[in-house]
């Protein structure tokens, strides 16, 4: 990635963020926005294509995503972090986007088809929610995004984005569009305190930026460990422990958590032991990012403003390529 | 229709209107712009769905659309004239309706059904194609427009329309969109000079408001009759006979039509005779209309200052719809 390089990332505001967000994105982000043009979307409009019926959770949620960012260290003067309903742009695109794509071939992006089965959409999927590949590939391009963190389950929807992007080139006989490029694995994947591959906010296995001390303490002495560790002197098992897991991710003493391993796997080693050594470092971790969360959280104003000028600065990029686009379109008619 | 009524009705500039728009919708519009609100919408957006691969056309017929408004008597000074994608509010309020529609019910929409056939696109529909009904039903509720003139085939746009108002009202808990009336039968229909039940721009079987004399003369004189009726001494049949069809509707002198029907079934009367009258009488109707079209058509300043006037207005209605509409679903963020 090079300076030149400009990312579009972003999270559906449907919840606070979690240490899974943080390890698998936020702390990428951080890294990335002194090297890149880094614009983070909070991604409410999509949000809303499978919560329209709960509109006060996604609101609610902007402003609880925006206190995570400012609290892990996104600087709002680095990168710039936008609300998508405030961006018209993307609608526009969106609307010349659709065009571009087969009715058929949207019912046949496996993110989609996934997430409906997941959700229990199947009868019921809302044309919004099937259609939000295409909104979110607008959101990619109004940026001109080169670069898109993604997970390995979102690969698709960069497929689908470059299809239209070449589509709408060749139709247009443009250059307007750019071709973004997935990155994959920047971040690490955590697992939920219950063990399950995926933290996650649906899943109750999440521990969140924000949590106060006393409930981080009470998910860790609650974490999955080897179900058949039962008593202190037996052998226990590392793979599959989320404890170990969650100090491979957080402990910087790696010799340290090596020997504890072994001395885990020889017997002798209670499980209290090793989460009351996790939840040291945890607490340590997460006890400034809280309290940056809240001095955030108590000057509504100041986090206003920066959603204000950032959703500004996005609308001038925004409003820049779909400019370009209808100019392509020939819909320019009074320029 | 009360003077408080609103009006939103429209065309697809895919080509100059003909005598069929006169008689089915412009006619009637020339009459309600005294009466009503009304709000002509030039649905470019809508006529890229399945023209995306033709912006040229689209924008050409722009300027012809308004040309033949203009002509026919539509004063922008009681009616506001606008292009469709020139509002973006008219896209935002389509993403936020899409997810008021399950996904399988704009696949049993009628209207999009037959004209998915009719266009042989099966395999190859567009997704924005699929979409347009819920477009539509951002036009008409953005402008709050209690009266939408249709014909019988468009009636099931006006139920989705419907279906999406008193959704989104329940939802939102609000009563900000306005159901809209289908007002049917209000224009007549035309049938083409082939004698098909249907004057089409895609069917070649159209007489354009613009069409110079000699065309329109030459269009009249190979017009669709009586096909048995072959030598000038036998009885003609009138039902069906297009020439007598258009001489109902434009020939002020209903008794002498009335004549001239018994004449032609009797026998003795030539189809060239009655031609020449139906020429005579369009030629008439015509005239007035063509010279209006070329006078504007010299002054694109002048088209472009409407244009731009009527979107302009146009906009500040649709953005004021928008923002109601953005409070309801809690997305007036800094309000």
């Amino acid at each position: 990635m090079t300076k030149k390089d400009i990312i579009l990332t972003g999270d559906r505001p449907t919840g606070p963020l979690h240490l899974g967000h943080y390890v698998g994105s936020l702390a990428n982000r951080v890294k990335l926005q002194d090297s890149c043009h880094q614009f983070i979307i909070i991604a409410d409009t999509q949000a809303l294509t499978d919560n329209f019926d709960n509109p006060d959770k996604v609101r609610t949620n902007v402003f609880q995503v925006i206190l995570d960012y400012l609290a892990v260290g996104i600087d709002p003067q680095k990168t710039t972090i936008f609300i998508q309903s405030m961006i018209p742009a993307l609608c526009e695109l969106t609307m010349y986007y659709m065009n571009l794509v087969p009715f058929n071939r949207v019912l046949r992006n496996p993110t989609v088809k996934t997430e409906i089965k997941d959700k229990n959409m199947e009868e019921s999927v809302p044309f919004g929610f099937v259609a939000y590949p295409i909104s979110q590939a607008a959101d990619i391009t109004a940026f001109k995004a080169t670069i898109v963190p993604v997970g390995e389950d979102q690969l698709p929807m960069i497929e689908q984005t470059n299809e239209i992007v070449r589509a709408f080139n060749r139709i247009y006989q443009t250059d307007v569009l750019v071709e973004a490029k997935a990155v994959m694995g920047a971040g690490k994947r955590l697992p939920g305190t219950d063990g399950r591959e995926k933290m996650g906010k649906s899943l109750g296995n999440a521990i969140y930026l924000g949590d106060p001390a006393d409930v981080v303490t009470k998910k860790v002495m609650n974490m999955y460990t080897d179900p058949n560790h039962l008593r202190v002197q037996d052998p226990g098992k590392i793979e599959g422990n989320t404890v170990f897991a969650y100090l491979d991710i957080f402990d910087p003493n790696k010799d340290e958590v090596q020997a504890l391993k072994e001395h885990y796997e020889r017997g002798g080693l209670g499980d209290v032991v090793v989460k009351r050594r996790l939840n040291e470092i945890l607490q340590a971790f997460l006890e400034p990012i809280r309290t940056k969360r809240e001095a955030f959280a108590k000057d509504r104003a100041a986090i206003d403003q920066i959603l204000i000028d950032g959703t500004q600065r996005a609308n001038e990029v925004a409003q820049e390529t779909l400019d370009q686009v209808k100019r392509a379109m020939k819909l320019d008619y009074f320029a």
